[in-house]
Formats: structure tokens, C-alpha cells, sequence
């Protein structure tokens, strides 16, 4: 019988489950809810990863009532040692038939080990952001993750709230801005479906949703696509955010971590990425400033790729690892390059 | 039998009721718990309302089977027209025995209402922040009062929120300071009862109480007086902030509001300007620039002061006014001047 690896990438708002044979081969692949236990509650979360796991099997032709090899988990909010450790707990007495054996990290190194194992940065912009640095002998360094009211700097949120931000303020005379605001707060008032400021209130307290305020940055996108010079200068002002995160951790880089042919690898992850082209001045700018001090002596070049394939396969990855099985994976089929920039020294 | 007049001063931490009798009279003042329905829920809210104006009225030996005259209420977040109104029409059903009449309005109006009937500007910066003009005519102009998630500068809130910040992007390198973070940290720590940043998710999210994070600028307010430079600067912008929503409400202030012998008024509401020595510099700094522009042009002089007594007080005066009522006041045994600043021209 196959031996089988299972992976999950939990998002706030979206999860995905992918099933792996032991030569590699992917049987299943499946989207579900969102896993982010800060948001959703711990037993909403798990009982969300059994019911997801369980149908990828069924999906991948497996005998459901047989516990997979391992099973990794790459979370949003998942490097809580505590919180973790009574996940596992919890998962192994409520699903004795999920898995054989648990492991479980941030979605940062799920996103690292889906494109590369010789190290690397993952940048994720997606609801929330955060960025980890992981040198080529496993080592971690962190910088965001704290979620909406610490962070998320660059996120989906973070853009949204930024716009939403900028508005209420220009209408109250306070710290106004250069730019003219119409469009964006028309945008707004349509996305949330209100008249005015004070119904956005109820989205922002009695019905919050994070998900729901960072939805607002693909209507942001459009109306930054369209010309509008507000929106496209908060997407410059979320490109240096991210690129602050990469200058924060640059200083504990290994100096193989920039020898490659690819040069630093970054690995984006999350939807925001798809508007790299309203990031990109932002974050080039802020890496040439970098480049300039003495941490970012060893840059010479950055190579930007997103993951084709979820990351919930770098999870699976781990997940065998920790079990002592080596993973077979492509990872030229995971990838794909979207910007690669030299440093002039 | 004598006619009385409540009123109820509501905060995202406590909450205060006042009993006046028609000669002005203050039968009895009682406190209680918070009554924001965006954090406590409408159905807890009108309960305490109910629960504290009932006890008050025992505490002024009157029936609490005979309703008030009026009853006027002066909430954070009492703006939203369509929340009032339900609000009251709440009150009226389920508690027929509080009140004959009812007025719901902002924390802002209660506090001017409390100090003064010739307007001026009321600054709350409690657990939130919000400021309010009121013109000689009685109308209205707002900056502010957004909530923590949309504003709420200046506040206690606003204030521990940076501090915490202020420690975590120091300790991720992520826009370092150039201040010691040391001292802040320790007390960060010491008032959560946690170990390191991760336990501060926990209140962030999973147990989240906007007036626990704002109990920590009490803290930090201590640490400061002791000469911490990072909590001093943090004061410091907090009175920034503080001018900043004068300076935006000042192009409407009408030009009698400076004529007076104490300049514009300014009503100081709530907790922080206890620190007043700490925001004293940041708060003077930006009126002095505000003066220098043409929205400053009129400023000769300002005048801080605190309300002795709860805005509770100028909460029955509005619910007065609303039956028709002029409800005797003595201002000047309600406030406490505290600071005068005369601007050279």
C-alpha cells in the first residue's frame, strides 16, 4: 500500500490540503476554509484541517481510516510554541485516523520549502504579511507576523485600512492629503455598501471580519490600474513596507544566501503579489537605499518568484522530514520568476 | 414632588449617571460599568443604562417607579443616527419606568455642555480620542472619534498601542528606534504577566479588551515620570496628536470663540491629561505651528481645562433642553483650569 504525506497551508481566509506519494507524486489537492486559529477559534480550526484532510484522501483514492505517514501544517499565527503544541495534542486524541505523526510551523517556512532547500526569504502579502528570513543551515529569523493590530505592514489589510484611513482623515481635516481622495472613497462606500464614514463603522467593530476589509484591496488595485494617484501611491507605500521587512532580516543572511545564480531568493507569497507592477517602484527603491549600508554590503542581486504550486507542499515536505523520510520534489516545477534585479555595486 | 433630570456619562471604561433636581441641584452621581455598544453589545448596554439610573435614583431617595423628566446620555460612539434612535426606542420599551424623554448624544457635547454655554472645543483622549467644535450657534464640527481601528490618536489607547509597537519593530529591526527600548519593554511584559511578544497575541486577539491595552498607558505614564526617554516621546506625539484635532477643527471655529478673556476653551476629557506635563511640549509645539497659518490666524489664546464633575452633568442639561427645560448650572464650580497659553501674534 502507498505510504502518503499530506500537507496543509492554512490562510486567514482561504486553506488548501495537498496529498503526496512518497516518489513525489501529488494525488490530491483541495481548497477549504480559513485555519487561522487567532481568527476562527481553536476548535473551528481543527475541526476544519480533519474535514479538509479527510476529503483530500477520499480525493487522492485513499482509505480515509488510515492515517497518513505525516502530516504537515504551514499556519498563519503558528509559531505560538504553547498554542502548537496543544494543536497537536488535540489533533492526535480528536482524529486518531488523520496522521500518523504532526508537524507543525509558520506559513513563512511552508512557503520557503515549497521553492527551494537551499534557503531563502519568504515574503507573504496576503490578507496579513510577514517575512522570514531561512538560512541554508535551518536557521529562522523573523520579521512581522503580528497580525492587524501589531503589523501586516504591506498586507491586503494594511492597504485597505491605509486608503480607508486616508480618507477619514482628509474628510476630517486631519493631516490631509495631497492626493485627491474621490475615487477611493467612492470605492469604499461601494465595496462596504454604506453612504457614508459612520457605516463603515459597523464593519470595522460589530461585524469585523479582517478578511472582509482586505477584500477592499482588489477594488483598491483596479482603481490603482486605472490611474488613480491616491491608490497608486499607497501601493508604493505598501512595496517599501515589504521591502522593509527583507532590510530588517538582511543583516543575519548567510553570505551564501546571495552567491547563487538567482542571487537573495524571495518567495512571495499571497494575493497581493499580483499587483507587483503597483508595488515594485516602492520596493526597489527601499532595497537601493539598503544596499547602501552596511547591511546590505552582500546584495548583489534579488530574484522575486511566486509559488505555482500552494505551499501546503513545502508543508508536506516538512511534515516527512520530521519523520525522517526525504521528500522527493520538483521545485523548478513550483516556481515561477517574475523579477530579477542587480545591484550596481 | 420634585421633577428630576438624569443624566449619563458613557465611556469605553466606566460610566457615570447624574441626578439633578430643577433648581439644579445634584441629588446623587453613581458610577458604573462601560456602556459603548460598539464593544460591549447593545442589549449589555441599555441594561447598565437602566441598571445604574435606577440605583441613582435610589441614591437621590426618589421612586424609582417615577420616571425622570428626561434622561440625557452623552456616549462614545453616540453618532450613528440609526443606532441612537433604535437605542432609544429601546430604552422606552423595555424600561417604561426610567425615563419620560430621552437625548442621546456624543461624549464630546456632554463635556462642552458641562463646562460652558458659549462653546469652544471639547478634547477627549480616555480610552479613545474624539474632538468636538461647537460654534456660539450650536452647530458641529467633528474630528475624530473613530475608534482604535480608524483613529483614536492621542488616547490611551493610541498611546500603550505605540509603545507596544515601538518595541516589537525594535526587536524585529524592522524601523528601528533610536531610543533605548529597554525600560518599556520590561513594563510591557510586567503588565500583560507574559514572557515575551508572543504572549501579547493572546490580549491582541483571542481575549482582546480595548480598555486592557489602554490600562497600560497608566504604566508607561509612571515609567516616564521616573525619565524614560522612549515613553517621554511617546507623550510627547500623543500631545502632538492631541493639537493636531484642534488644529483641524479650527477653520471652523467661529471668530467669537477667540474673544472671550480666556481665549478658545478647551475641555479636556478623560484619563491622559493627567499626564498633561508629559504631552505639554507636543501639544504647544503644534498650535504654535497652527498659528502661523492662515486656519491659526484668529488664535490669540487657549485655555485647557478639566471637568471637576462628570459630563453626566451637561448630559441632564441636554436632556433638559430637549423637554424644553433650562436646567440651572454653575460652570465655574465644574471646571478646573489647568493651563493658559497666550499666542504672540
Amino acid at each position: 500500500m502507498l505510504e502518503l504525506y499530506g500537507g496543509v497551508e492554512g490562510g486567514g481566509t482561504k486553506s488548501t490540503v495537498v496529498i503526496v506519494a512518497a516518489n513525489g507524486t501529488i494525488m490530491s489537492n483541495i481548497d477549504g476554509p480559513a485555519t487561522n486559529h487567532w481568527l476562527v477559534g481553536m476548535d473551528r480550526c481543527l475541526e476544519s484541517i480533519n474535514n479538509m484532510v479527510q476529503e483530500a484522501k477520499k480525493a487522492a483514492k485513499a482509505d480515509p481510516n488510515v492515517p497518513l505517514k505525516s502530516l504537515g501544517l504551514t499556519l498563519s499565527g503558528g509559531e505560538q510554541e504553547e498554542a502548537i503544541n496543544k494543536m497537536i495534542q488535540q489533533l492526535k486524541v480528536r482524529f486518531p485516523k488523520l496522521s500518523e505523526n504532526y508537524c507543525i510551523t509558520t506559513d513563512a517556512i511552508g512557503g520557503i520549502l515549497t521553492a527551494t532547500d537551499a534557503g531563502g526569504i519568504v515574503l507573504i502579502s496576503g490578507t496579513g504579511s510577514n517575512c522570514k528570513l531561512v538560512n541554508p543551515d535551518g536557521s529562522e529569523i523573523g520579521c512581522g507576523g503580528w497580525g492587524h493590530l501589531m503589523g501586516d505592514e504591506g498586507s491586503a489589510y494594511w492597504i485597505a485600512h491605509l486608503a480607508m484611513k486616508t480618507v477619514f482623515d482628509a474628510i476630517d481635516n486631519y493631516k490631509p492629503t495631497s492626493f485627491s481622495i474621490r475615487l477611493v472613497e467612492e470605492a469604499m462606500y461601494d465595496y462596504f455598501q454604506v453612504s457614508k464614514r459612520m457605516g463603515i463603522l459597523t464593519h470595522l467593530y460589530r461585524t469585523f471580519e479582517k478578511s472582509k476589509i482586505a477584500g477592499f484591496c482588489q477594488t483598491l488595485a483596479e482603481v490603482a490600474v486605472a490611474g488613480d494617484h491616491l491608490s497608486r501611491h499607497i501601493f508604493t507605500r505598501a512595496g517599501q513596507e515589504l521591502a522593509w521587512h527583507v532590510a530588517a532580516v538582511l543583516p543575519q543572511a548567510d553570505k551564501k544566501l546571495h552567491e547563487g545564480e538567482l542571487g537573495l531568493t524571495i518567495v512571495c507569497v499571497g494575493s497581493v503579489w499580483n499587483s507587483w507592477n503597483l508595488l515594485k517602484d516602492g520596493f526597489v527603491e527601499v532595497l537601493q537605499e539598503a544596499k547602501q549600508k552596511p547591511m546590505g554590503r552582500d546584495l548583489k542581486k534579488v530574484t522575486l518568484m511566486k509559488l505555482k504550486r500552494s505551499s501546503a507542499l513545502g508543508a508536506s515536505k516538512l511534515g516527512a522530514r520530521h519523520v525522517g523520510y526525504d521528500l522527493p520534489m520538483n521545485y523548478a516545477d513550483n516556481i515561477d520568476i517574475f523579477f530579477e534585479h542587480c545591484f550596481s555595486p
